[in-house]
């Protein structure tokens, strides 16, 4: 395909206007200001419309879909036990299929082409992402209250399992990752042979960090004064990549060992005001060099996956709880919320608009009365683009959605089965 | 117009579903499960669709589109002195005409029929509403920093003409109120001199309270300990329908004054976060029993008139302020930015769906991936959706905005000249 007379987002934040880009297989091969010389095939308009890089959401429960404002205005505690956890409970391998394809629908109308997720009944969660052609870096989060061995787990069966038949499956599009839970869902015994697996096969992981205050504190009660970060630290974490969602009460000393390791923090900041966990410290943890990058969390406690409203969310929340209006600009949230979040997943050639890169690209437009007058394109990404704004969204150099139609999903067996599958979840949690 | 086989936001926040409702002139004369006997005109089919009341914004600058996104990242002080004030000497009447054209376009995307408006050059401004068939509470902001009595400022000569001319015009979708900027920016004798007139003639008032914590503190200071609201209300004012705008930073004793005179707070969550100036405590407003509406201020501080997704600030910034994320209800939520924005504009047969009431709607599609499933409607509405789902925008009984187009706006041409107007200032203000 080829770009024509579109503004394009470059790596420096600036618009290249009236620009040509063309696509060829999963690669971005040509950027100019004139037509290219060979033939790109079907060729899009582009006028009145910018051309940016995708987004990576770097920390999700795609299968919460099925979840969106079951439970609402309750504290967490009573969310979860009187909510959440029962009906998770009746989960079915086809309902978690029906609410992940639901997740890659509404993701990719939002810009979102590839999603770090942690859940259950992976195998099926799998099977939507590879039908619709997203990418996913998807772990089996691991909880353990008991004193068995990480082999003991189903979880880790199941990870194993994942990892052995389908990383790097698809050409790179599905990586599977290890993920504990949490500290507070687990013994140090399988956090620390969790971690040594990871470490011996070279896996990612993928891990719930001092999302609230609560769980901070006790972690150093439960651990001789360590926090969340530092226990993880002292359990091996932190050798291979790996994205640490929320961080919201992370301390400096556990900002300084996330830099040095190089860890992603995944800031979901809809989530953590939703909960009112509080606001995850990004402008220091830029300051200190940490790689941040941008997560919806689940549909459940969000409730959608809509990235442009996250994006706002994101630079908006950390100005207002440090008083302070400069922090955290449009580029730098445009960062996280790509070549971050790119980062995160292990896709180096992702992320950003360059020749070579993989073609991970969205269209937005600007002819609608939201995104004008233009006095600089970052502002209007950040500040002022609604979710419904984006026209289109290519993974890997594939067209998956175009003007509200999908190439890879049925939108409308998509929307009433999803309905269907949590009706009969319903239908069983009612009592007898 | 007819609406068949639509799902209705009821006035209790359930949903009545495939329903029938029938419009006739400017009001809804018939709601129903079955379809009327009598003919309604055109038959709007409903399935998979929301209708909803259309929303009031209780406080906008809607000229300031043109400044969308021109001044990001400063404090605000700088902000103001160095982009927004030099970019407003510049303006025009022909200017003010096109980004209030432009903020209406874009009002009536995001689904809001009626704003309350504050800004100058107001005839242009009226021009621009008159033409669009949408509503607005409109005021001359004044504002005086000498000793001169109220009858010797343009702005009070304007805001007269404009009430004798204008209030109550095009049946009642034009009303003019006095506006004081702030107590920051005026005199007490001018404040005085503004409550007496607006008292007198029986307008409605708009001013600015307690945004930010300098303000409110620099108040009581000049004035004897008064806080804003102690202060305005010891010259005369909230005698008449008054909307205090921001509220901020006001404490009990304000908030029992504002409850006892009936004034509403217009909250605008995402500028007040933007300029990392605090968040309005709506709980104990509602608590005190005073009316909250919703406001999106101007775009320059926004940037968007979006209302969706203000709704969704407007709920979970208060859940984080607060630590409580059990507080204001997508139900209150929904209210603020409905029937309590219709109260606070003096539009009391406005805001909600039942026979009789002016026939002020939005359509919300529910055949999005973000609409589905849906557990509770109120849920979606407040926390899922996207502004884009609105698909239909009608005030007065009379289509506006649907599916993308305009009835009564050239949006071409106003996209245009919008971004025309904007380089024509910005030519005149480089230096020669």
């Amino acid at each position: 395909m080829l770009f024509k007379n579109i503004d394009v987002l470059r790596e420096d934040g600036l618009a290249e206007k009236g620009a040509y880009v063309g696509v060829e297989g999963d690669r971005i091969t040509y950027i100019g200001s004139e037509a290219p010389a060979r033939d790109f095939g079907e060729v899009y308009a582009g006028a009145g419309r910018l051309l940016m890089p995708a987004f990576y959401n770097a920390h999700a429960h795609s299968p919460m879909t099925l979840l969106r404002g079951y439970g609402e205005n309750l504290k967490l505690q009573d969310w979860l036990t009187t909510r959440i956890f029962p009906f998770e409970d009746k989960l079915t391998g086809e309902a978690v299929y029906r609410g992940t394809m639901l997740a890659i629908a509404e993701s990719l109308r939002f810009g979102i082409v590839s999603t770090t997720d942690m859940y259950y009944f992976c195998e099926d969660m799998l099977r939507a992402f590879l039908e619709s052609g997203a990418k996913v870096n998807i772990g089996r989060g691991i909880t353990c209250f008991t004193d068995e061995d990480l082999a003991d787990l189903a979880g880790f069966r199941e990870t194993r399992y994942l990892f052995e038949t389908y990383n790097e499956a698809a050409g790179g599009r599905v990586k599977v990752e290890t993920s504990l839970h949490a500290e507070y869902t687990s013994t140090p015994k399988i956090a620390a042979q969790l971690a040594a697996y990871a470490n011996e096969v070279g896996a990612g992981m993928h891990v719930h960090v001092s999302e609230t205050k609560a769980e901070h504190e006790e972690c150093r009660t439960r651990h001789d004064g360590k926090t969340p970060v530092a226990y993880l630290a002292s359990l091996g974490f932190f050798e291979t990549r790996t994205t640490a969602a929320h961080c919201v009460h992370v301390t400096e000393e556990d900002m300084d060992i996330l830099a040095q390791k190089g860890v992603t923090v995944a800031s979901c900041p809809i989530s953590n005001m939703k909960l009112s966990s509080g606001v995850c410290n990004v402008p220091r943890l830029l300051e200190k060099g940490v790689n941040v990058a941008i997560g919806t969390d689940g549909a459940a406690s969000n409730n959608n996956l809509n990235f442009i409203e996250e994006m706002k969310f994101f630079a908006l929340s950390n100005k207002l709880m440090r008083g302070d209006p400069t922090l955290v600009s449009p580029a730098e949230t445009i960062a996280a919320a790509t070549v971050g979040g790119a980062k995160s997943q292990g896709r180096p050639d992702c992320g950003a608009i360059r020749v070579g890169a993989k073609a991970d690209l969205i269209v937005l437009d600007l002819s609608v009365a939201n995104m004008q007058p233009v006095h600089a394109l970052v502002n209007n990404i950040v500040y002022a683009a609604a979710g419904g704004d984006v026209r289109l969204t290519m993974s890997d150099g594939k067209v998956l959605y175009r003007d509200g139609a999908y190439t890879t999903i049925d939108i409308e067996k998509t929307l009433f089965e999803a309905a269907g599958a949590t009706e009969r979840i319903l239908g069983a949690l009612k009592p007898a």
